[in-house]
């Protein structure tokens, strides 16, 4: 009852310290991360690869409009977890800082610039009374002077650059099996194989084609690309995850 | 009581989140809707179907004034469910956007365009202290490049595309009955009968025309129209859904 | 105890949600509408008609002012029930919204035009925190394009057009009676008759003509016009509700 | 003790209405007017008459200090009751709208526009947050188109116009006595009579010249006029008010 | 105990009405005067007098730091009593109203002028959030048409004119001595005693010169001037109020 | 219980009185101001001393950074005792108006203008809200027209001028020890001599040079200076308080 | 019971003070800071060195993204420990300040000022409402006129120099460890040693060069420098600090 009630103070004012020098909003931000279906990054030797869990309320969904990977520039993509509306903020912010990147110095945004503009502008929301943090977690993928890079960034703002991550609902199995498989010789194909054994790890074991999506930034073209449902048919059935017809039936 | 004290704590304040990753005030919001009449939008391969219940307080209301359907620019049209002061805000919100796109680009807004642009606005009730969500959803249809769009707002802010959905009270019954119904080969004719099927799922067997508002925006005009009494009196006649004058006068 | 305890938290933040979507604080601005003294509309072939009960605290009081129905333009008149001090912001924002419609486009604003900026203005009051919502219904009538046209006004913002209504105290009564007795080719003398025998549903069986207020917007003149007590005598005279001299000394 | 905690909820926050339709805040302003001494108006065939008690917390404030009437205008003066610094703010932005209107229009201000002004001011502090409503209530009385003008402001906002009335300290009794003993037909001498018998209703059956104010803004001349202590007396007497020195001794 | 919950609702919220229409927290500043050492202001034939008790916490502090009696322009001086910073700020305050008077006008400000521009802006802080009221009380005498005038300022922001007034720890005996024996022929050096005198009542008998602050506005000079210690001392003396050598050892 | 109950709602709100007419924000300030190390400041013939306790948390500490003794400007120097971030900003607030000073008037800030500049800043965060009180004292000397000055301004905003003063930790003391010891006839050295045996009252015996400060501002130079180690390291053998070796190694 | 009731009160409001002249919130920032890696601070007679423990929470997780050292300016480097998120908000305000400085004055800035305007910035944190207080402490050391200089600003706003120190989790063991072994006559290697002992002090016997940051500034370039793995792991070995393969493999 003490803790409880202990614990309510915090709640109320988002931009205190609790005795132990936690923020509790930040760490409830956290859990409305977890809340949301799984987003998973790796990068390759070719490239970053982004895979996530697409599935959706109702079959009447339109499955593109379920946004869960998004082109920030030509060259870099957002894959996020969490609460959506939030995340649709962070994506346009991240948009808005690539075109101002653009237009003042005539070159594309660096991968990092980009992931450390957002984080910046995620604190101020953990400091600044008058509003709440944003309860959603994003990874930024791209490429970078010829090199792949992949970072996450933080309901408290703190941006991280990854090999391989996973973000949103079972990321501690997802990370697990990320930390045991991954290989830092790996080529697109086989991070995007990662990529989808990963998003099995916390749940189902087999997916519709419909059900997920995989994009990627490869270091040849710089082009963020999704790939179109057959092709992703064919990595699940590589894979041994596509859902046959009886699961797909029940 | 513990859980009723805890709960109290988050809906004081509006912009912050629970223990357990939710925004308690957005979920309210939600229950606002579902005590709201319902409404249904169909996308069919002719162009969008919108049906909502509009039955009144009082005989005395003009059923005219019982906003339900609105014109938010010559091809695109809104429903609305839930709480009616903050959707006529939130229309107003969309037509001004639709006129400031004509005059900055000199062309019609987009369907999805017009959607997020008011999402980003609700989403922003949701964030910044000082004020309320929005306790309202809309269904925004229209047609885009010569093809129908059918989108739905929430009060979290979230944007998604539907082949067919329904709002308001009864809003479970109501999928149901569209995921079991809804072919997308359907013409507009089908459409407006799936709607009204689907209306009287939640409630009513049977409607008189005045309590019945109907609205489409078809591919080849690319022109909302609200449906005269006469017409919608002979879809549900054809749906054997018209309340014979027994019924009435009961 | 455990319902209070919830009910409370509500009151105190005027802009959020109950958890069952609910706004208390416009609820309780309708119950300070329901502690005015009614005021009645009703519409017929030749123009609206106002009637309000204008009883008061002390016959000292000056009876023209007992505020209870309002000129907003020369083709408008607007009566209210509930506050009064809030009834009279909102009539100045009313005719001050007439002005400028009338300077800006050099014509009379329309009935349900100068409704609906009302009904804005009100709404922004049940949604950005800072202040409380107006406690006051008012019903709008006035001619527009040469045809009569009548409109509420409630605490959340709606607006609403009605055949005949009442708001104020005993408002379920005299909608009941209303209902019963409206027909819509009612001439302006039996919309008066209507209205006064409407009145006395909710409580007195007789009034002096000076506890009483009458007001037409005619189409033929499309002047709002209160009615001398010589008239309203003559009108409840002829409906057997003037307060005979016996009564009067009582 | 449940009635109790119900109500604090209202206290606090200002500009909340309470689960009936009541702003506590503004009934309690009413209690500060209650505290106040009482103030006399009375309108009479020749011009207003202002009556107010000045006693005063000691002999050695000097009584022309005592502000209880004030000349808002040449030809309007106000008397109050209640919160004297709040009244004092309400008379200087009385006397600043006169200023203004002479300016403005190059004309006296009337009364009603004047007493309307002032409680649309008042208003605000009762609707907007961030301040509390203003503990007072004033008496408004002048000429305006050769005729006596006499109004109210009350704590809430709402203007009203009176023949004879009184506010403070024991307004209920003093208005019984206005009621039944008030004639529309009085000159000027009679209307001071009626006051200062009125003045005595509420507590004392006799006064000193100086615990009384006394002031008239008559047709002829259209001039605030406080009387002089020699007047007072005279009138004291002859309506058998006058303080004996007995009296005075004890 | 249910006393005491209710009257804690009150203090958190500065500028809101008690149910029985009170101001706690001006009644709680009304405390902090109370708490002050006392000032004297008497008014005479031949200017106002100031007379104030100067003792300090400590030996070491410089005497005439001691703020009690302050110039407020050459003609007008103001005591205080209550919190220190407090009246500096409203010393502060007068000081710049009259040096704007000055400017504007080219003449001296009067004394009743720069009271109630002091008053009114004690008043905005009981209204207004944000702020809590002044601490403070005011006594202002000075010469205005050749005329000593002595004014009061009170935390509510009432100004009042005296004869003579204390303010301060022991007002009430102190007042009570000043209704027995003030005259209002007195002269200066009457005026001096009487107030001297009036300062022993609340406590000590006797004071050493060191303690008490002495100053006049006479009629003649129309100039502020403090009394030297030699000058206090000769009127302690004369009024046996002088602490003796045994005594000050004590 | 119900003592503490009552304290926190004072505690919460810093800008309120409580009922005995007491700031307990201010007060708790005070508190502060103790638990810092202490400060002397002494007035001599030749000018002002200041001695400050130096001790730190480590010996890895560089002492000259721990900042007690401030040069505000060539001839004013400034001590100080409580927080000792909030002592920085009325540090830095008293360097910019020594140099507005000097850039409006063309000549050296007074002592007293200076203090009076700082405890008016510090008054502004006793009454307005939004921020807390100052929880720091400061001890400003120096010299002013050829005359050594000493004043302290304290978290109410109160400045007052001193002989000779101690603030922060072990003031009661202090202050008994200087008001025993203290000539107005003292010379500088004598002056250093009783501020530093006045340290030594409040806690330690013997202290080494490094966790000493002193300073002066002399008549002759009118220049701010702080004694080196050496020189403090004589007068504190002259007094007797020298720490021994064995003492430093303990 | 009662004492964590007092504490919430403290807790809620960031900017008052506790009865016994406490600031809570920058208590548990502190805290904050204790939940943070360690990081070391020595100075040297060649230069600074910093040295950070840079653990992470997956393997998987690049090690440059861990930000425990940031190069502030050309000669200026900062190592923090706490809230991460918060302590890249306080590196960028010290990299602007340094290019302001530059601009302004066409010269470097000094460690001190540097230092100074950082900790003014997180003291108007603590002070003024509607934020929290940064919950990090920085390690600022570079070249200053030749010399190092090595300061903590602290969550208050504290600024203070240092020959060593450490901050974050083990602070006190690490600070005794440097009290201990720290020579003032130490050069850059012996720095590094010391650092990377007092790191082992807190925690882990060994560590990968991959767990450990280490940067200097030498007094010679005045370069901030970060050293490669290579040469870490030399210190690492010639310190017995290295972590063998089986522990690796463990």
């Amino acid at each position: 009852m003490q803790g409880q009630a202990q614990q309510q103070a915090y709640d109320r004012g988002i931009t205190i310290f609790s005795p132990d020098g936690r923020l509790y909003q930040v760490e409830y931000a956290r859990e409305a991360v977890k809340r949301g279906t799984a987003s998973i990054g790796v990068k390759t030797t070719d490239g970053v690869v982004f895979a996530v869990d697409k599935r959706y309320q109702s079959p009447l969904v339109e499955r593109e409009s379920v946004e869960k990977i998004h082109k920030a520039d030509d060259h870099i993509g957002i894959a996020s977890a969490g609460h959506v509306a939030d995340a649709r903020q962070l994506i346009d912010f991240a948009r808005q800082q690539a075109q101002i990147n653009q237009l003042r110095y005539g070159e594309q945004i660096g991968v990092e610039t980009l992931t450390k503009d957002v984080t910046d502008h995620i604190q101020q929301y953990t400091q600044v009374g008058g509003a709440r943090p944003f309860g959603v977690a994003l990874i930024v993928g791209g490429i970078e002077d010829g090199e792949p890079r992949l970072f996450e960034t933080d309901p408290s703002g703190v941006p991280s650059e990854w090999q391989a991550l996973a973000v949103g609902s079972g990321r501690s199995e997802m990370l697990e099996h990320l930390e045991d498989e991954y290989r830092d010789d790996m080529d697109l194909d086989g991070g995007i194989g990662l990529a989808l054994e990963t998003l099995s790890v916390a749940g189902e074991d087999a997916f519709a084609a419909a059900e997920i999506g995989v994009a990627t930034v490869d270091v040849e073209t710089e082009q963020f690309r999704e790939l179109p449902d057959d092709e992703i048919e064919s990595y699940l059935s590589e894979y041994d995850l596509l859902e046959t017809d009886e699961t797909d039936e029940e």
